[in-house]
């Protein structure tokens, strides 16, 4: 009885005063997050084609090659991952309908960007490690358009 | 030389040679997985809004309704990102442009999902848990169909 | 002398009414979880064993190979991870002395479980991934017949 | 064609051959891992205990006191988990059927154990933390003697 | 024999060789990283601050309090712990000793820094958070200025 | 207002008074965690060094030969960031400036352990990973100095 009453009274509550301090202006969004990790998809994307097989005859420089290449390929598939899971935060928690109007290509620009995420994973290609390199710019400029704030682009590496 | 070679060689390559073993038909999606993680969110919330507040002057039994009512909503909080994790994958691993022509609704329906994945996180609210199943079973409906398979909807609670 | 009397007084309440909430028949648990994640590991030791080396004078295919091959055993060892935490959360909270009695091989059905889902990390085995699904079939059946409730095994893949 | 030849060949391979580098007399277990997040769940479960619910006309302190509860609370439920998980991998990787014929209630120690873990976290219950030390204990000695090898037991706090 | 060998062999060879792709000078480290995620830290910091206390008869809204409470605070802890994490990383792998020469305070610089971190999670305090502001944007100095770049300090909130 | 008055009376308490609980002398700490995550990372570097590569004619030894050496490399990777963590936290939250006076090496030791761990992840070195051991087990040391307290140094491998 009393929980029925309660959630009757909840849910005939305006819901954005529930909220209001969580969708508030003063949230931190910043699409520098997934900036530098797709650098370090780039990065590792490079570094992996780079890699040079050594002679098979020479164990102690195979080991030294498959730990780092090893490494390079998990490093790269959790970067690629993060720069999903930052983007994927902006398209869901911070775009609202209201940019939507404004941003006709939301949708589109983000589900892009998450597939060459996905790309990046599954390929080693330095044509996607930079097509998302320039998906993640147009969502930098995108993003600080909508709070008409000038923030520079810039690289870490 | 070497490297810029291989990066030349790599990018002339067409894309699904590379990965053709993992775009195939038998990735393993299942909209299941989300099913019952949203479960537990409208669980939690129902949970949440059952506990009854002890008496402020029996100490013990306040400790025993802050630890419950702490550990409800964590699991809220957590099974609600899974939900959108898991929703999020099909949306960006699983739905391919071929669909979002059957499907125009598709991008609205699953920033929908997402969002309720995010109020029924920010609220105790049980309107929006039942939206967000039945937003779920909307989706498990809309990817079986894609596979022309016919799977029940049921629920484990 | 505050904190014992607390601790004296907790400690003299019955357990069971502080979690009552949280060990109520609404708890959802779903084997299918485990289900999903041990169809991954199938599907992943498949695809290991179908992977074909190319010609080792070949660098650029040689990269998206390591590539391909050191993704899906990661993946296999995840899935399997997530397949024995699932299967292990069945047996540690949802399983009750009550149920032993009715099912005596409770703990070795699980043990042996746990064990199969090492064992698919370990090794590329079809054999053991193939008896992995077995053995969550047969935790699916018990599970649903604990609860007598009838719900259809089916895969997704 | 090859594939099958392949997963045939792997099959008919004695399985032990293929990880006895992984179930080799050198890996590392050690419920001393588990016994460091056990005390810690003892500890949480002590300081919640103790925690003086400060008078409720002053914000500044009830603040700090809901602070503190709520991450004692979090840490408690985090180190059960992971002693939880620390057992469990004793259980299904360490403990082999060889060692079920010397300690044939080894599958109820490790369950009571578990669901102790789970007790833990669902309530505040010194009685619970305190049995749950003991039943680490009794698995260290458990599992010290099975490696014939003797281990003070001592503890950090 | 193979193995100590191989070694030996390995023990003898420079260690800058062999890992000298990932020390190299296009790694990608940026403070950005941790200068977000202690913005998020303060903001939670004020918006735990600023949460009023509904009235204690009014059951609807202490459960939107307790909910909106426990999440703040969580997330405080969890971005403070990202900031540790981000910042430690910077110290142990960013800097070598050649920096320490440059920069006498650098181990103080960062303990105080760590410490901070650890206190914006014990304590509600906009003093600390403002101080941990404080020291990641004095390491974003240090840090660009260690390589000889001029990037703007600026806030996403 | 309300929140201004809330901030300014938090700042002027003493902080110490605010966390009294989390920074008593009960609190949890024991190296044996760095320890025996440490003994698994040159477990797993000397098992590295220890695979024979099979005839390159054996498709089905190379599958397993390979899913052997990228797991024993993802978990040296792993266990090597956790003992990093581990002891981060002894520097961090354990050690205290009034300790810095008594040990005026405790920054210098504890930044080349950590960067011992990430040697140890880059390289497959069997002298780094002893020098590891040799790092832990001078924390060990210091850390029971400090505490007054003589625990005997043991491995569990």
């Amino acid at each position: 009885m009393f929980k029925k009453l309660i959630s009757t009274v909840a849910n005939r509550l305006p819901a954005q005063e529930i909220h209001a301090h969580c969708d508030g202006p003063c949230g931190v969004y910043d699409p520098a997050s997934a900036r530098i990790t797709a650098e370090a998809v780039l990065s590792m994307t490079k570094k992996i084609l780079d890699l040079q097989v050594p002679a098979s005859n020479d164990p102690q420089a195979m080991v030294a090659y498959n730990n780092t290449l090893s490494r390079y390929i998990a490093i790269k598939e959790e970067q690629a991952q993060k720069t999903k899971d930052d983007l994927l935060i902006l398209w869901t928690d911070y775009f609202k309908p209201v940019h939507l109007e404004k941003y006709p290509d939301l949708h589109d620009t983000f589900w892009k960007a998450a597939k060459l995420c996905s790309a990046c994973k599954v390929e080693v290609s330095l044509q996607h490690a930079n097509e998302l390199m320039a998906a993640v710019e147009k969502i930098h400029n995108m993003f600080w358009a909508s709070k008409e704030r000038n923030v520079t682009w810039y690289k870490a590496s």
